[in-house]
C-alpha cells in the first residue's frame, strides 16, 4: 500500500504508518496523568503526535530518531493537524525505505552546489574568487552547509534550507545587477554567500533543529565573521598574502549589517550600497518565503484568509 | 565658450553663466540687511545662490522661472557648493538654448514610455491589460506622468523621476519572478505601475516641486486609489462590465500597503504575497537610489566616507 | 414563565431557554473528542456555549442563525459566564417572539435618525447641508447605517452601535463648540457624521460581525472616502456643480486623519483644527465606552477592580 | 499718538515705542562682537529684540523688568518678527500707562474666579464642596492662581492662562456630562480644578516664566498632590474628620494620571472612568489651544499652511 | 518523621504534609467540574495545589491562612512542580510548629535592622541623621518595614525582602563611594533607604502579597514621598525647624526618579549625580536578584539554559 | 610668566599662548569669506579657535599637530568658551615644554597598569590568569591600551581614558562581589578587562580621536572579539591546548552583550548573571562619568542647573 506522507494526511483519517520520532517528551497533565508529546517526521514535513495516558514503559520503548509505527487518528487542533496515537512500536531501520524519511533532498542539494560553484568560479575579482575556492575546498564545511537549515522555524526551516536561501540570494543579486551599475554586485554575491553561514554552527541539525550553546551566546552573525576569519587565514597561508584590509572589512560589514537594524541583532547598520542591497534582498526573500509557509500550512476554513499570524501581526490573503 | 553646467562647477571657481531661477526668496539677516536666497538650475542639477546686501529693486528685476546671467564665485558651505553672486541680470529666452535648462530628459522619457507600453501590453490577464490601455489612452495623464518627479527630495526628485522609478520596479518585478512561482507577478507589475501615480497630484511640478494642498491633506497613497477609481469607471463604461471586485480590491490593496508599515503612512500593512513583493522592491529601489544621491552629492574631504546623513542616521561608505 | 435573558443569567443556574445560534464551530480537544463551541444570543447580549462530547449529527441539526432550545448549566470560566450544554434542539421561528432576539433596538435607531436628520438639516453651510441630504435620500444607505455595529469587539460592537456613536459625536461637537470660536464646528459635525461610515462596508452585519474581504484589504477609513466620493458625484449631478475642491479635501482629510496617528491606521495626521477636534472627541468617546463595557462585563470577585484587561494594559476601578 | 502694540507691528516698520524688558542677555557673536538679545513685552505679547554692536555700558543701563524706549526697525527672521534696535533708553515707570504692559487681564481673571466659585459651590458632594471652599478660603493661593501661566511655552503660556484652562475644563466636563451618566462628573470637575494647580509652584511667574528648582526636581503633578494634602489637612482640622480614604485616593489618582501615559510623566495611567474623561478633555483643550497659537503666530507667506512645526511634526491648515 | 519542606519536594513523590493555605479559589473547568486551586506554603516557599473534582463542602472546610494536612502527589506541569491533592483536612494551630511556616526570617530581619541603624547613625549630615532617627523611632513603621515584601513577584517577593533590598543598596552605595568623590554618597545612602518605602503601603502583606487600593491608584513612588512628608513634619516639630528646602527636594527627587525613565513609572528622570547612582544600583540589584530567582526556580531539563522567560524576553545561562 | 592652561582661561581675557593645533579646517562663510576653525589643545583640555578673514597662506603656515603661538581674545559662544584669533605662528618643538601639551598622564597610566597587572595576576582561574598574562606580554598592545581614549566624546574621551574606565570597572566588580555569591566575579573582572579593548582599533588616537574605517564598518564590540581570538590562539600555542569552549563563549558573550540591548549595538542581550553584572556596572560608570563631564564643562549662569543637554534629554543639577 502506498505510504501516506505527512503532507497528505487530512482531518479525521485513520493513521497507521511509520514515521521517524524526531522529538519526544513525557509530560503530565493537570490531573496528574502522563502523556507523550512527540514529533512525527518524514521527508515531507513534521506532525505533532499526542499519546494520552501512557506509562513510562511506552515512553522508554523507543528513542529520539528511531522509526516507529504509529496507529491512531488525525485531528484538527487550533487549526493544525495532529495525530492522536493509540499505539506506537519501534521499527527496525532495515524495514524502512530511508528515502521516505529524509527531509533533506540530496539531489536538490547537489544541484544547488553546482550553481554555487559556478557562481563563485565566475567572479572576476581574484580575491573573492580565491576566497570562494577556499570555502569550497573544505569538504567538511560543504557537507555541513548542504544539510543545514536556515532557521528553527519560519523561513527555510528544513535541512538544505540554508543552501537554498543562499543560492537564491546570489542569483537574485545577479538578476537585478543591471539596474544598479553603481553597486559592486560581486561583493553583494559574495556577501549573499557569507551572510548566514554562521547558522551552520548556531543551529544543531541533529533531528529537530535547536540552538547550540555557542549559537545562543554568540549568534550566527558573529560566528559568520569568525568562520570567514578562519578561511581568510587559510587563504593567506595558501597565497602568501592577506586579502586587502578594505576588502576584508567590506565582507565583514556585509555579514554584520545584513539584518538591517540594530534592533534585529545587527551590531552595525548597512553603510555601503552593497550592504544595503544585500539586506533588502535577504529581507524580501525571508518575508516571501515565510508568508508562503504560513499560507501553505494554513488550515482555516476561510478560503481567502489564513488564520491570524501573531508573529507577523496579521492575516494573509490566500487566493 | 562651452557652458559650465551645475554638475561641473567646483569650489573657488569664478562664475559667469546663465541659469534658470528655479526659486527666489528675499530674506533679512539678523543685522537687518537683505539678501536673496535662490536656486540656480540647469538640466544637470540645482545650486543654491546667495546674493548679499541687495535691495528690492534687484529682487524684483526677475521672476521665478526666468533665465538669469549670474556672476560671482563658487564656495563650499557646510559641505555643499553654493554660488555667491555679485551680479544678476535677466536674459531673454530667445538667447538661451532651452535644452541646456531642461532637467527633463525627453528622449529618456520617451524610451521609458516605450518600455511601459510594452510591459503593459504584454500582460496576459485581460482585466489588467485593458486597465493599462485605459491609462495609456489618456494623453493628459501620460504627459503629466512623464514629467513628474517622484519626490520633493531624496530619491528620484527630478522631472521624469516618477516614470523612471515606476518602470524600474516593473522590470525588477519581472526579473525576480522566476524565483517565486507562488506569486502572481502580473499583479505585482500592475501594482508597480499604480503604486506612486498619486504623486502626479501630490506634487506640483512647476519649477521646484512642492506639495499641493490636496497632496498635503490626502497624500499620494489615497489619491492613487482615487485615480484608479476614475480609470476603472472609464473602463467599465468602455467594456460594459466592471473588473471583478476581488481584483479591484487587490489593486487598491497594493497601492494602500506599499509603504509596508502603518508608521510610514500606509493605512494597511501588506497582506498578500504580491503586496509584500511590491513593498520590498519599492523599498530597495528607494533606498539604493537615495543613498546613491547622497554619495554623488557628497563633498566631504574624506575619500571613504560621506558626511553624516541625519535623515538616514549614518555616514555612507563611498569607495 | 418569564424568559431568562443573557444579561440575567448567573453562575451555577440551570439553563433551559431558547437563543439564537449566532455562531457555531465543531472542534476537537487534545484527546480527540469533539465539542461544539457556539455563541448563544438574544437582544441583551451573547454568551459562549460549550457542548462536550457531541457527534456530528448534533452539530448538523441546526444552522448558524437558527433558534435553538438550550439545556444545561451556567458556569464561570476565566471570569466570564458560559453555558455548558447537555441538550440542544432547533426551534421554529414561529414559536419565538422575534423581539426577544433582536439586539437591534429599532425605536432607539429611529430616535437617533430623527436627531441625525435634525442636525444635518440645521447646517448653515449649503454644501454641507446638501451633502447631508444626499446621504439621507439614499434609503438603502440609511437602512444599513441604522443596523451597523461600530466594531467587531470593544466599543459600540452591537447592531445600531455605529449610529449611536455617530450621533453622540455630532452632539458632543455641538456641545463644546462655544468654547472654541476659532474652530468651524459645522465641519466637525459633518466629519463626525462621515468618519466611520466605511464601517458599513468593512464589517459584515450578518449575525456576528466580522471583517469583509474589502474591509480587510482596504479598511473603513479609505472606504469612507470612497463612499463620500459616490455621494459627491450624485450631488454634483443633482445641483450641476461640484462642491469646492477645498471643502472636499477638508472632508476627506477629516475622515483620513480621525485615528490621530499613522500608527493607528490614519494615512494622514490631523492638520486642521477641525480634524484635531474630531480626533479627540472620537478617541474620548471610544475609550469611555470601551471601559464602560469592560466594567459592565466584569465578573471578578473584587468589588473595586475589574480583572486585568490586556488590550488596555491595566485593571479598572469599578466603584 | 496711539501706542503701537506688539501684536500690531509689521515687517519693515520703523519702531519707536516703550516696552518692558522682560529678559536681557549680553552675547558675543563668532567674530567677538557683542550684542544684546532681549525680550520686549507689552500686554499683547512679546517680541525678540536684537541690539548689535553694543558695549557693556548700554547693557548695564537698564534692568530686567524696566521700561525702555526702543528705536529701530521690525524685521522678519526665520518667519518670526523681531526688532533690530538702534537705541534703547530706560523710562521711568511714572511715565507709562501700566495697563499697557500688563499681560495679565485682571477683569478676565475676576470673571473666571466668579465662574470657579459658582461651579465649586454647586457641587452636591459635601466633601468635594467643602474641599473647594478650603481652597477658595486661601487668599494667597487664589491670588497666585489668578496670575499663574499654564506653561512656559505652548498652550496658555501667559499670566492667567492656568485659571483659563482650569475653568474651561471644568465647564467642558459639565457640558458633556449628560452623554455619560455612568461617570461621576462631580469628581471630573474637581479633578479639572486640581489637575494643574502644581504649576503655581512649578513655574516662576516673575517676568518670563521659567521652571523653579522644586518644579524641575518634583514636577507639577506631584506638587499638585502635595498641595491637595495641605488643604485636606486644613479641612480635617476644620470639620473634625478626614475625607474618606477612597475619595482622597480618587482625587490623587485624577491628578497623578491626567497626562494619560507614563511616557508623558504621569506615574499612573488613568484607571477610573473619571480619570479617563479628565485626561481626554485636558488633552483636547491643550492641543486645540496650542495649534491655535501656532496658527495665530504664523507669518509664512502661504495663505493655507503654517510653517512646519517641529514640536508637533507637521504643518497646520490655516484657512 | 522529618518534615518535607516545599523546597525539598521532587517530581512524582507522594505527599502527606501540613502546609499553610496561603490562597484558595474554587474554579470550574470547561466541562463544568469544580476544582480547588490553592497555594501551599511553608517557610521555604509556596507550591500550587490542585484538588480536582471537589464539592463546595470541601472548599468551605478551611479558610485562607489555615493550616491543612495535604495528601496527594507531586507533579511537573509546564516546568513547575505542583501538588495534585487527593485529601485535605484542617489542622489546629496547636498541632504545628509555627516556625516551620513562617517565611519571614526574624533573626535575619533583626540583623538587617542592626545594619540599618548603624548606617543611618553613621551619617555625618545632621539633617539626614535626624531624619533617619525619626523613621527609626516609629516602632509601627519599623515593624511593618521588617515584614514587608519588595514585590508581588520577581525580585525580593517575600516577607522581609524589602528590608533586604534596602540594606543591600545602602551597603553597595557605601562600597562604590570611593570611586566617585564627586557624588554625595550620604544622599545616595538616604535615597536607598527611602526609595521603596512606599511598598509598605502599596502591597498588602497579609498572606500572599497583592496591591492595595491605594497602591494601585497612587503607587509606591508617590506614597514614598507622602511617607517622607509625614516624617519631615514630625522632625520639624521635634527640632523646631524644617530641613532646608533644597535637601527636601533632593530626597523627593531621589524617590521620584529611581525607576530611571518615565516609561517605568518615574514622573521625573534622574537629574542629579546622586539620583543617577541610586537608579543604577537599584536596577542592577533588581535584575541580578530577579535572574537569580529565575535560575533557582528553573526546572527545565537542559543543564545549561533556563526555559524562555517571557518577562525578560530571553533564556538564561545556568552553569 | 606662568603658562595659561586651557582650563584656566576665562571669558574676555586676552590670549597670547602656545597650543598644539589638534585640528584645523579652512571654511568659507556664507558671504564667501574664509576662516580657520581649529582646536587648540594642551594637557588640560581643548578649545575651539576661530580665525576670521584669513587667506590660504596663513592656513598653510602650520600643520595639524604643530605647536602654534596664538594671539587673540577669549569669548563665550553658545555657553562655551572659544578663542577669537588675530595672529597665529608656528613654534618649534624645541621651544616648548612637551609636558604641557600631553593630555596623556603617563604616571597615572603607569599606576593603572600596576593595578591592572595585580588584579589579573590575582585571578584563581588558571585559564583566565593565563589569558591575562598573554595580553600583558604583548608590549605593543599594552602601549596602545595605555594611551587609548574610551570615546570620541562623552565619557572618558581622553588619552588614557580607556585604561581608567577598564580598571575602574574591574575594581568595582571586586567591590560588590561579596553581595552576590551566586555570580562568578572572576568572569566579570575578565569581562571588564576585555569589554572595550576593541576601542583601541575603533578609534584613531592620533591627535583628535576619530573613527577608523575598520571602526566604522565593524565596531569595537566585534573587534574586541577578534582581538580576544588572536590572544586565545597565542595562548593555545603557548600551553598546548585551547581554553575550554564554554569559557571562550562566556568571554565572547560578555564582550558582545555589554551594551545591554540590541538597540545599543550589542548583537546579543546579556544572558548570564556575569554579563548582566558587567553591563550594569559599565552603564553606571559611563553615565556617572558622562554627567560629571557635562557638569564640569557647564558655563550656564545658573548656579543650580546646567544648560539643557540634548544627548541625554535633560538639564542636570549642579549643586
Amino acid at each position: 500500500m502506498a505510504r501516506r506522507f505527512v503532507n497528505e494526511l487530512s482531518e479525521q483519517e485513520t493513521l497507521d504508518e511509520v514515521f521517524r520520532a524526531a522529538d519526544k517528551q513525557l509530560r503530565a497533565n493537570r490531573q496528574g496523568g502522563k502523556y507523550i508529546l512527540m514529533k512525527l517526521a518524514d521527508r515531507t514535513g513534521t506532525l505533532t503526535g499526542m499519546y494520552w495516558n501512557v506509562d513510562e514503559r511506552i515512553f522508554d520503548s523507543f528513542e529520539r530518531g528511531d522509526f516507529v509505527r504509529c496507529q491512531g487518528r488525525i485531528q484538527l487542533y487550533n487549526g493544525n493537524l495532529q495525530a492522536i496515537l493509540t499505539d506506537i512500536a519501534k521499527v527496525d531501520v532495515s524495514q524502512v525505505d530511508i528515502a521516505d524519511f529524509d527531509r533533506f533532498d540530496a539531489s536538490a542539494a547537489d544541484a544547488l552546489e553546482v550553481k554555487l560553484r559556478s557562481i563563485l568560479a565566475g567572479l572576476t575579482n581574484v580575491h573573492l574568487r580565491r576566497l570562494g575556492e577556499t570555502f569550497l575546498a573544505d569538504d567538511d564545511f560543504l557537507a555541513r552547509l548542504k544539510i543545514a537549515p536556515a532557521a528553527v522555524s519560519n523561513h527555510h526551516a528544513y535541512p538544505g534550507g540554508l543552501l537554498q536561501h543562499t543560492v537564491d540570494l546570489m542569483e537574485m543579486a545577479q538578476a537585478i545587477s543591471p539596474k544598479y551599475p553603481q553597486v559592486d554586485f560581486e561583493l553583494v554575491v559574495m556577501g549573499a554567500f557569507l551572510h548566514d553561514l554562521g547558522k551552520i554552527e548556531e543551529l544543531s541539525s541533529a533531528g529537530e533543529s535547536t540552538y547550540t550553546d555557542r549559537g545562543q551566546l554568540i549568534g550566527h552573525i558573529v560566528i559568520g565573521v569568525q568562520m570567514l576569519a578562519e578561511k581568510l587565514q587559510v587563504l593567506e597561508v595558501s597565497v602568501g598574502e592577506p586579502v586587502p584590509d578594505n576588502l576584508r572589512w567590506q565582507l565583514e560589514h556585509l555579514i554584520l549589517s545584513h539584518h538591517g537594524k540594530l534592533d534585529y541583532g545587527s551590531p552595525k547598520v548597512p553603510m555601503s550600497l552593497e550592504a544595503i542591497a544585500l539586506h533588502h534582498l535577504d529581507n524580501m526573500d525571508a518575508k516571501l518565503t515565510a508568508v508562503t509557509s504560513v499560507i501553505e500550512a494554513d488550515v482555516s476554513g476561510d478560503s481567502n484568509w489564513t488564520n491570524y499570524n501573531s508573529a507577523m501581526g496579521r492575516k494573509f490573503w490566500k487566493s
